[in-house]
């Protein structure tokens, strides 16, 4: 009988952020596609669009005008899924029929005024520029008595929900903390507690030892492809020291922050050669005024393209009722997404 | 201040199935949406198609040909994600890199010889047929010593990932419990252990206490968009006795599921006048030997579509980094569903 091989048999990975399992299937990342294709966007924007509500001086929905904002720009978003001002109040009948109601705030970011760009086009100080905002939004929003946890996110490209493809990006600030950070917090305490070191800090030794899933790295940060990696391309930044949160960031910290994001977007967009979709989000510690010592700061990107431009990996049917489930491994989509790095 | 509405303010629900929340944003519905919208489909589809590799005497990919098959037909998939025959082994370094092999069988179901069918424009006693083969395949499958837990599901529609709309559904079954039935399992099997009754037994005796989340219901089930639900449409179809698995389904049970699968199918096709997408997966005991009398078996159902054939809820950033979250409450998708129930 053959020896088990990660890159030819079925198996399962875990996840010790989460604590839970992805399904890996190396031998079918073969089969053929006849499924739904996506459309390939091969229009190219102008550097203003009069009719975009996120450039300068132009006018949102709800009549405010944006200013000549010429770097970044944030301002509330105006149709929030959370809301200030919601009144306190839970509706609970025994166990099993419980809601609590929420509070929070919802931020829109410009990560530049120009319409033409993305991420993966600015240079890295101009990135700089998005970073600061990030750490002075973490401390405004983080340091509010109702806010407990602040989630940074973007969504880029139409095919992950995002309706306009002005260079953007949201936060939206809460008083509970989320499934996910939940999840978080729980496995790196615990790791914290009984290790006395950080789980993402021993993890990044690792793969830094290994060097099979770093995608690329500078003084301060790495990129790689986590060995629980989901989705086809997902990769995770994670910093070289271990701090909480983006507010702990050093200048040369936030030099190398901002040019590894540069790096990796960059590297996503030769993939298929075409300005690749993703979501992101920034992870650390809430900020319910507790030390929080085992969290480590870091950022992961979630892609949804598989094969090419326009086919994506559906997470459906076993993977909502199962666990999600890969075919490519995360060790060839790192090797490919090295071999993409320097290529500008 | 206003008291805290279900109908009108921000707040988060509890999933006791799983331990996790939803965030709901009820205010949020009136958003515009000018991002993408989804291809509607008005093909009509022939009974047979002769470039189909599920339709009957058709040759599929590995060159084996499909029967005159005339009412339903199982085979094994021929691109399956998990092989019976994959090396034990894993693949392990400290805590932190951990994988391990994962044996299992996949399988294809075919509904009906009808190429232009869906389980909606079938007829009660046509399901029934593939009720009992479901109930075949889990004794089965789960019958095998290597197999602890068999997961049959339907993905329908291209953009949840289908890629031949002949009617059909599969079947993974695997050596190990995945993510989300083994949240079930220890959710209800606390409970059960706690309070002597099954979870849902309890969860449903409310709601039909309650009326407004019931879709459908019959002797034997009722189909109800649960209090925590996630997708716009979402709904669990429960069983009114409690039982833990497909295999316990008496005869007249096996009539009441498929009367109630046709029933909320066919409503669903009424909300927005096309062809319905969704997965649907059934959630039922693992075949380990195990007892697992906190068990009680059910199907979920995961629509995508929000607003239109053409708008669909998009699950990314804030929902992968933080939760999932809905702007429709489940009250009002109910009554919706509720009223286009009797309307053949
Ligand atoms: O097996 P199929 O129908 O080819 O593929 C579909 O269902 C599978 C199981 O949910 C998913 O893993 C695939 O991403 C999806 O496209
Ligand atoms: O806020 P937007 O960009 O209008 O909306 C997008 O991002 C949100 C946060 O991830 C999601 O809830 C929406 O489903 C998605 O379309």
């Amino acid at each position: 009988m053959a020896t088990f091989d990660l890159a030819e048999h079925p198996h399962r990975r875990y996840n010790p952020l989460t604590g839970e399992w992805v399904l890996v299937s190396p031998h079918r990342s073969k089969r053929p596609w006849q499924g739904q294709q996506e459309e390939e966007s091969c229009e190219t924007r102008p550097e203003y669009d009069p009719s975009c509500y996120l450039c300068p001086t132009n006018t949102r929905a709800n009549g405010e005008q944006n200013p000549a904002y010429t770097s970044t720009y944030v301002f509330d978003n105006d149709f929030g899924a959370l809301q200030a001002d919601a009144p306190q109040g839970a509706y609970v009948v025994g166990d099993l029929i419980r809601a609590e109601s929420e509070r929070g705030i919802c931020r829109v970011i410009c990560f530049s005024p120009r319409h033409d760009l993305t991420l993966a086009d600015m240079e890295a100080v101009d990135i700089r520029q998005v970073v600061d905002l990030w750490q002075k939004e973490y401390a405004e929003l983080g340091g509010l008595d109702f806010i407990n946890y602040v989630q940074i996110f973007e969504n880029k490209g139409s095919i992950m929900g995002c309706s306009n493809p002005h260079p953007h990006g949201q936060i939206w600030a809460q008083s509970t903390v989320p499934v996910e950070p939940a999840k978080e917090t729980a496995q790196q305490t615990q790791y914290f507690e009984k290790h006395g070191r950080s789980l993402l800090a021993d993890y990044l030794q690792l793969e830094l030892e290994q060097g099979e899933r770093i995608v690329v790295q500078n003084e301060h940060f790495a990129a790689l492809v986590p060995f629980w990696a989901v989705w086809p391309f997902e990769a995770i930044i994670i910093s070289k020291r271990h701090f909480q949160h983006i507010g702990q960031m050093s200048d040369k910290e936030k030099d190398g922050f901002s040019q590894i994001i540069q790096s990796l977007t960059a590297t996503y967009d030769r993939v298929f050669g075409v300005s690749f979709p993703y979501s992101s989000g920034i992870h650390q510690s809430p900020t319910d005024g507790q030390e929080h010592l085992g969290w480590h700061f870091h950022m992961h990107f979630y892609p949804p393209l598989l094969r090419s431009a326009t086919v994506k990996k559906f997470m459906v049917g076993y993977e909502m009722m199962g666990n999600p489930q890969r075919d490519i491994t995360p060790e060839a989509a790192a090797r490919l997404l090295r071999s993409l790095v320097n290529l500008a």
